[in-house]
């Protein structure tokens, strides 16, 4: 399936409503927002216009797409969709200063450019401005007590994602991560808030409970499979793709699925090589590649991807239960098989 | 008069209702509540209880007084007590980053304690508590619209904040601030949410928009006296006060009160002195007592404290526009006048 007529319909509004979110009337305060317009790919450096990578922008397209699967006019969603990819970026600024990453999408990163201080605030500037977009959910028509909903709904994903944010970290000091931890993990630093954007659409739609839960698992279930592919990505994927080296993810100790289920699957055998080789100071090329030799022998390769199919196929199942079948719909399900077994 | 009484009355609840919203379940999240609490002053390093400094509690103190004196019970503000003292730390643990700060309330910093990354998510994730800590309003009581009401006046206060955090980080590399442009910073960096923790207060209550009207600017006013105060505090407070020597915001080249005021002043009199001290690359001890000598030529002592004491009068006045008496009301006078005349 093509996904370019989901792309036609839903990011032109997208992107009109995320600029119209981060806008300044005050001409001293247009730095402030000129960093947020620099991460979000619209300018460059200099604040000047650029045609740059955003990004995915998955979030708000799932949710916009659920939102209409579930019969709400898109426009109805529109202020969840912009809160939750400004979140996204949010904690993708931050992210950046906390993994130390000089680049995103082939550019310099906003800490790298302006500094730690001012991207620590700019992210802080996401983050409210993300509430300040809820809040229109009502002047949207979405009633009341359904926007604080969807509040709820959102802000629970936010305090997940800085628990697995947290979790994340305090796992690149220890070797002995257990798969069931790192599923933890990402359930709160990807699936989470990926679980949220469905159940928000599903919400303002004015779904019916169950539909609303059959949707949130849906999304609950392909932001596990999306991370797990990203994990993937990390280790195999090619440069040209990633933006990043092969072999990145290893170098920077990531406790990602193939390293923890390598990690695992040794420990039961008796076999510390891989611990010894994580206790070395640094992981220099010939470490990493030592490392990857031995995620080959125990086939770490395709073992993460069985497990990120298998989320998969719990997604499409949840997707299934709603019953419901339409264009929305159908451009969700192709839009979830397209993400979870992306490789090049 | 004495404090005593209001916080003998509003700070054991406080307390309560703060370890409440700053709890888990999961025995792996542990470390990441304790910085929390570490940072509120409840715990040391170790996470052992500690009777720490936890601050002056003064934005959730406003909000329940301000509640109370326009007619509601204290619990029915308490969510909102809650938020703004998170956000407060919120900004505060960042604000820490920012500033390279090492030491707070005589004790180490977040960040240097555990590291950047970590007190960055520390900070991430006191926000998204006040969120969820807002959204309970509803739960006591308060209507669902008048709940987003103040969800909304909440957000706006850290969209504020953001800003106003982004123009003093900017200024300090500057040397012709002007005294408007100071104005406009702290409103953002101070009191927006001051004056929310006011508005709030009376927005809970039910108080009818002149009043909630009234008590914001009363919180505004009062919010830029006491960063005003603070400032002077920075230059010339005493150590034993402000846990700082003498000089400290002088030496970080901070952009406050005394400083824009003399540097104004002297540009008007085509005065290059202060600036070409500004200019040097660092501000040793000798500069330092250079610029303080410069600041007591043009009595920026004095013209600080009459600044201060100008917004103080103005916020006074908003409270007493109100036309509200009771024993709240007279706490929220005397908690205002002992706020913005601290001296030692």
């Amino acid at each position: 399936m093509s996904l370019q007529p989901i792309f036609d319909r839903y990011l032109p509004p997208l992107e009109q409503a995320l600029r119209d979110a981060t806008r300044t009337a005050r001409p001293e305060l247009e730095g402030h927002y000129g960093m947020m317009h620099y991460h979000l790919g619209w300018v460059d450096e200099t604040f000047a216009p650029e045609a740059g990578n955003s990004g995915k922008r998955l979030r708000p397209l799932l949710c916009l797409l659920v939102a209409e699967a579930a019969g709400s006019p898109m426009e109805r969603a529109m202020p969840a969709a912009v809160a939750l990819e400004l979140l996204h970026n949010f904690s993708l600024v931050h992210d950046d200063i906390e993994d130390n990453s000089a680049t995103r999408r082939g550019r310099p990163t906003v800490w790298k450019v302006w500094g730690i201080p001012q991207a620590i605030n700019v992210g802080d500037g996401l983050f409210a401005l993300t509430q300040l977009a809820l809040g229109r959910l009502s002047d949207q028509g979405v009633p009341p007590a359904r926007t604080l909903e969807a509040i709820r709904a959102f802000n629970a994903a936010c305090v997940a994602l800085t628990e697995g944010q947290f979790l994340d970290m305090r796992f690149e000091a220890r070797v002995d991560v257990t798969l069931k931890e790192y599923l933890r993990m990402i359930q709160g630093k990807t699936a989470a808030l990926i679980g949220a954007a469905c159940r928000l659409g599903a919400l303002i739609a004015g779904a019916p409970p169950e539909a609303v839960a059959h949707y949130a698992r849906f999304g609950e279930h392909l932001g596990m499979a999306f991370q797990i592919q990203d994990d993937w990505l990390g280790v195999w994927g090619e440069e040209a793709v990633t933006g990043k080296p092969v072999g990145d993810d290893i170098r920077e100790r990531k406790k990602n699925y193939p390293v923890v289920y390598a990690l695992d699957r040794l420990a039961s055998a008796g076999d510390r090589r891989l611990v010894a080789l994580y206790q070395r100071a640094s992981l220099d090329e010939t470490t990493t590649q030592t490392i990857l030799g031995v995620l080959a022998e125990v086939d770490a390769d395709a073992r993460t991807l069985e497990a990120a199919g298998a989320y998969l196929e719990q997604a499409m199942a949840a997707l299934a239960a709603t019953g419901i079948e339409n264009q929305a719909q159908t451009w969700l399900a192709g839009l979830a098989r397209a993400l979870a077994s992306r490789r090049a």
